[in-house]
C-alpha cells in the first residue's frame, strides 16, 4: 500500500523548480520552434529500477502548459526495466521541451531513491523480516517527496522531523540519565513516541525498563545486535543504525531486529536514468 | 577563484529546510534539555573530500538562534581529510542540537557534490586541459547552491537554466536544419551563446560554419572526439557529453576537447560524511 | 518547563499580521505625528490570567522599527494580575502606535488560550492527576503558536497534525476492524503512536489488546470512564474527549484517566484583556 | 446584502492551513484506508447559529482533492438550527477525512464570529437602530475572513486596517490639539475618513466643529452617550466603544447612537459547533 | 511632512528585485574581481528632480552585503540639481557593483514619479490651491512605493485600493441612481468615504445632496468645473479628473477645485537619471 | 516570432497586483451591485500603439472570477489604432469592475513599453539594420514581463540579468586590463557571452582581439561609431549605448552597428491608453 505525498507539496516543489529553470526570460531555445508543432513522446527508463516522483512529472508538464497530456504507464512503486515506458506525453513540442528537464530531474532523483531503497529492502529480506527505515538525512527542501520515494521503494518512514517524536541521543541524556529523560519526555509530550539511542546492551535494557517506545542500537555488530534482541525479547521496537551497507544488511536483518535505518537511501542515491524519447 | 552563491538564495534555502524540520511543534527532544546549558562543538569531516555549503551551515545555526557562534575553519573549495574540523560551534546546546541536522544536510550534500566534482577535475587533468562542466541535471530547488558546489570542486558552470543561452538539440533542429536554427537564434537573441548538440563530425562542422559559440559532441568515443577537435581547429568551443565516467574522462580530456559535462556530479554524488562532535 | 515556539514561526506570523494591518499605504494616523517624539510605554494586563505570545509582541515592535526597545517583565507561562506590567516599551511614538495593535492582538489571543488552559488544568488537578490535552481544533494558520500557548497554560500538546501520529476513528476502522487497522498502522508506520477512538469498554479492550499506544474514550460519562480505567489497568494511555467542561473536568480527572482533551481551550478562548499605557 | 471575502484570501488561508496540518509526511491515518472507498457525508450544525466561512470549507476539500464534491445547503449569513445540514460532501473517503478538520476549523471559527455578531446585532436592535461595528481586534492573519464573518452576522466593518482611515486617539492629539490634528489629517489625506476618539462631550463637539467624519465616544455610560447624541444632532457619525456587552448594548442603541463597536465579536467568539457525519 | 512607505514593503520589493537580477548563478561579472577590493562611490543625480526611493536603495545594498555602508545625503522629497550627491556608498567593490542596478532602478523610477508629481504640483499652485492627487493607475506590484513617491513630490494619495473607500462610477450607479447608491454605501460601509463620479452639474448636486464625501468631475472643461465649484459652495470635496496636463492644470486649479487627479504621474513618469560614480 | 513570457511569472505578477488592490476588505464599491447582473464589455485602445500584456489581462479576470470570459481580439505584438477592440469581456459585472483596473494597469504599462519600443525599432530601420536592445533598466519586479513587451514591440533582449552573461565595464577592467579580464571570464565561465564596454576605438580593438563576444560602444557619436564599425569589420557584435533618442537612432543605425540599446523603452515609456467600455 503506497501512500502518495500531499499534493500541495508536489505543486510547490514543481513551481519552485520551474521558476529556477526559466528565470528571467524563459526558454530561449524552444522559443525558436514553430508554436504549432505537436509531438508524441515517451518517458523511458534507461536502466532498471523502482519508480517514484510520477506526480511531480505530471505536475511539471501541467504547470508549463495545460495543453500537454501525460498518461502514466507506471505508478510510484512499480519496478521497471530498461526501455520501459513510464509515461506518454503529447502536445505542443515547445512546451514539452521546456518542461522536460524539470520533469526528468524529479523522476530521476526520486526514482533513484526508490531504487536504492528497494535494493536495501530486498537485501534485508534475505536475512530476515527487518524493515528498512529512512532518516532525517534528506536533501534540504525535498524531505516530503523523498520520504514518499522511500515508501515507493518498500521502505518505511522514520520520524518526519524534529517535531514528530522524541529521539534521545547521548547529548540529550548526558547529565540526567535515561530514566529521568524518559520521565520528562512522557510528562511533557504524552503519547508521543520516545526513542532512545543506545551504544550498549545495558543502556538498551535501561531504556526498555524506562518505557521507551523504541531503541536505536548505534554502530553495533550483528552479534551485539543479536544479543540485544535476545535480551529485550520484544518488549520494545529495536532499530539498528550506523554504517549498514548493502553487503551487511542481511546479517543485521537475520538477528531478528525490527528496523534498520539507512541514511544513504535518501542522501546518496544516484539518479535512476530516465529520458524523453520523441 | 571561488564564487559564492548569492546570499538571498542561502537564506531562503535554509529557511525552507528549517521549516521542514520543525513543523508544527518544534524540536520536541531538545525541549527536554535545560535551556541554560551551553556547549562547544566541532563540525568534523569523517572522510576526505572538498568542502561546500559552509554559508548554509552558518546560516542554519544563525536562523535557529543568533546566540550560537560559528567559526569556520575551512572555506568552500578547501580540501579536508578525515578528522579535520570544518567549524567550531558554541552556544546554547538546545539550539545547536536543533540546527545540527539542517546544517549537516547542507554541508554533506554540497560537499558531496564538490568532492565528486574534484575527482572528475583531477581525472580530467591527467589527460589534458579540459574543464569539467556541470549540467541542468540538478536537484529540484537547489540548483544555485549545487552549481556553487561544482565551482567549489573546481568545475565550471554550464548554462544555469533555459533562459541563459540557446542549446539546440536534434528536436529543435529537426525540420529547419542547423543553419536556419542558428540564424533564427542569432536574430532573436543577439549576443547570447548559441550551443549546438551534434552526433557526427559533419554536423559539428556545419554548426561551426553557421557561427555556433559552442558545439556539444554527444555520446562520441574519444577517437571520434579527437577527429572533431582536429577538424574544428579552435574555431569554437567543443564539449563532450554523455556517459563520461571517472575511468574514461582522462581519455576524453587527452583529445584536446575544451569541456566535458557530467550530469552525475550534481545528481548522483553521495554525501560527504560530516558530523558534529560535542 | 515551558517550550517556546520556533522563532521562524513567530517571524512569519508577525510579518503576515503587519502586512495585513498596513496595506497599502501604511499607518495614515501616526503619520500625522512628529517623527522625533519618543515615549515610554507599558504593556499592562487589564485582567488576571496566564501570559503567552511575548515573543510575538517583541517581534512586532522589532519588525516595525528596530529603534523600539522592549523589555519583558513577564515570560510566557507567568501568572499575572490586573495592572501587572508585562513589558516596557520605549522609542519613537509613531512606531509604537503603529505596532501596538499587532502586538496586543498576539498577546491577547495567545494569553487568552493560556489562561483558559490554566483554568482547565487547575480544575483537573482538583479531581486527580489527569493532564489537559489540546486538539487540532485550532485557529487556521496559528496552530504552532496556539499549541505553545497551551503549554504556557500548563496543558500538553496532542498530535500537532495529521502527520505526527495515527488516530483511528470509527470511519477508519469500519470495514476492517480494530485489530487489522492497528496491524496495518504498525506495519506502515513503525514506532509511530497508534491512537484509537473507542465508544465502549469492549472496543477499548480490543484496542489495548491490539497494541494501541493510547485509547480515546469518546463522549463517556465519568462512570464509564472509571470502568475503562479499571479494566485497562495501565496497559496503555487513556484519554477522555468530548464535551468536557470546567464544571465536569474534575470528575473525569478523578477517574484516574491520563489525559483529557479539550477543543475549546484553543478554539473558543476569549482574549486576555491587555493594553498599552503611554 | 452579504459581501464575500476576496477569493485569493480564501485560497491562501486554506493553503496555509492545509500545509500546517499535513507537514511533513501527510495524513498517516487515512493512508491506511483503501483509496477506492467513497463516501457521502454531511456537514451538520450541532448548535444554532449564523453561518460563515463556507467558501473556505469548499476550498479546503478542493485543495486536498478535486474529486471531492461539495454542495452547499446554506450560504454565509444563513441562520441554522441544530441538525441542519450546511453542505453535502461526497467523494474518496480518504480525502474527505484528510480535509475534514481544516474545513471544520474555518467553518467553526468564522461561524462562531457570525453567530456572536448576530447576537449583538439582535440585542442592539431591541434598543434602537445602531449598527454593530467590528474593530481591528482580530486574530492575526485572518482579518479579511473575520471581517467577512462579521458581515455574515449582520454587523458592519470598521476600518480594515491602519491604512484605510485616520483614527485619532489621545496620544495622537496630545500636544497639538484636535483642531490642528484634523487640519493636518485633511491636508495630508484628503477625502479620507477622519475619526476621533473622545472621552467627554466638549471634546466631541470640538471634533465635530473641526470637521471630523466620525467621533468615537470612549467608555461612556448610556446617559453620557445620549447627551452627546443630543448635542451633536447628526452633524457627524457617532460611535460608542469600550466594554459594551450583550446586556448593555440595547441601552446604548436606545440613545440614538449610530454605531457600537465590539472587539469581542472577533477576538472572543467561541466556535460554532459544526461536525461531519458520514 | 513626508510619510515613508512601510519598511516591510521596502524589504519585500527589494528582495524580489534582487532575486530577479541574480538568478540562477549570481553576478558572473563581479565574480571576476578581487573580493578584497574596496571602493568609495557616490550616487549622483544626472538631472534635476525630486528624490524618492532612498529607503529602497539603502536596502538593496544592505541585502546584497551588510558590509556596504550607505550614507544618505538627501532624503525623499528633497529637490536635487544635476551633479548633486544623493548618497555615499563604500565597501567591497564586488558587492557595490552587484547591487548598483537594483538600487538605481528603484531610485530612478521612484524619483521619476516624485519629479513629475512635483512639476504638476508647482503648475497647479500657479493657478490656485488645488492639491495633486494620484490614482490607482500604478505599476503592478509597486503601488505602496509609488504612492510614497507621490507624497515625496508633494502630491496627495487618493484611495490606496478598492478596499479603502467607495468610488461610484456610472456603471455602479446605472439602474439604481445616485441617491440609492449612496444610501446603500452608507448603510453597508458606515464612516467610509463615499466618492461619486459625475459628468454634469446636476449629477454633482444630486451627489452632494445624497451626502457624498467627494465628487469627481469627469472630463470637464475649466469653465464647467468653475460652475460646479460655485454651485456646490464647499458642501463636499471636489475633484477634477481626466486628461489634465501640465499645460492645463493651472486653469483647473484656478477654478477653486480641491483636488486634481493625474494618472500619468504614476504610470507615465520617465525615470530621473541617477548614476553611480566610483 | 513573438515569444511569450513564462506563464508562472504572469500568474505571480497578477496575484500580487490583485492582493495589492483588494486588501484588506475587498472591493467595497462593487459590493453594492446586484451580484446577478452580467455585462458585455470591450477593452478598447484609446490611442495607437503596440499591444503587450494580454496574458496578464486574461489572468487578472480569471483570478478574480473564473466566470468572466475574455476573448482576445489582438495578441501581443499587434499594432492597434484608436478605437480598436483588444478583447471582449463578459460575465458578472461585479467581478469585471473589480478586475478592471488590474487588467488595464498591466495592459497599459506593457503596451506602453511595446509601443515605445516599436517607435525606436521603426526609427532605427530608417537608418539601417540595427536592432533595438533593451537593458537591465527595468521596473523592479517586472523585468520578465517588460522584456516580453520589448519583444512584442520588435525589440530584442539584452542579458536578462547579472547571471546571464559577463559585461565588463571600466570598474571591472580597472587594474587588470581588458585582456586579463577576458581571459579570466573565459576561464571561469566558459561559453558564456563576454561583453565589454569601451569608450574609444583602441579599447574596442583590444576587446575584439581578446576574444570578446560583443563590444558596447559607450556614449560615442555616430561618426565615432562608424569608425569602430569599419575597424572591427564584423569580428564581433557591436552595440551602441548611451543617450540614443528617437531623433538620433537612425543616424546610429546607419553606421552599420548591430545593436542599439535604449534604457528608456523600459524605464520611461508612458502607458498606452487603454480603457474598458461597458
Amino acid at each position: 500500500m503506497y501512500v502518495e505525498p500531499p499534493v500541495h507539496v508536489v505543486r510547490e516543489a514543481v513551481a519552485r523548480a520551474i521558476a529556477e529553470d526559466l528565470a528571467p526570460i524563459g526558454d530561449v531555445t524552444s522559443a525558436l520552434l514553430d508554436p504549432t508543432v505537436v509531438a508524441e513522446c515517451r518517458v523511458v527508463a534507461r536502466e532498471a529500477g523502482s519508480v517514484a516522483g510520477t506526480a511531480c512529472a505530471v505536475e511539471a508538464f501541467a504547470q508549463i502548459d495545460p495543453a500537454v497530456e501525460v498518461t502514466l504507464q507506471h505508478r510510484d512503486g512499480d519496478r521497471v526495466e530498461p526501455g520501459d515506458v513510464l509515461a506518454n506525453v503529447s502536445g505542443p513540442l515547445r512546451s514539452i521541451l521546456t518542461a522536460e528537464r524539470t520533469a526528468l530531474n524529479f523522476l530521476g532523483h526520486l526514482s533513484g531513491i526508490a531504487t536504492l531503497t528497494a535494493r536495501y529492502v530486498a537485501a534485508a529480506k534475505e536475512g530476515g523480516r527487518a524493515q528498512v527505515w529512512d532518516t532525517r538525512k534528506t536533501t534540504p527542501g525535498l524531505r516530503t517527496l523523498e520520504k514518499a520515494a522511500v515508501r515507493a521503494g518498500g521502505g518505511r518512514n522514520h520520524r518526519g522531523n524534529l517535531s514528530e517524536w522524541i529521539l534521545l541521543k547521548d547529548n540529550h541524556i548526558a547529565g540526567i540519565g535515561i530514566a529521568e529523560a524518559v520521565r520528562r519526555a512522557k510528562d511533557l509530550w504524552p503519547a508521543r513516541t520516545v526513542h532512545i539511542e543506545c551504544d550498549r546492551l545495558e543502556q538498551a535494557l535501561e531504556a526498555v525498563d524506562a518505557g521507551a517506545s523504541a531503541v536505536l542500537l548505534d554502530n553495533m555488530t550483528p552479534e551485539q545486535v543479536a544479543e540485544c534482541v535476545a535480551a529485550v525479547r520484544g518488549r520494545c521496537l529495536l532499530e539498528v543504525s550506523g554504517g549498514v551497507t548493502l553487503e551487511t544488511i542481511a546479517s543485521y536483518s537475520a538477528t531478528g531486529i525490527d528496523l534498520i535505518s539507512v541514511g544513504r537511501i535518501t542522501n546518496s542515491a544516484p539518479v535512476l536514468d530516465v529520458g524523453l524519447d520523441i
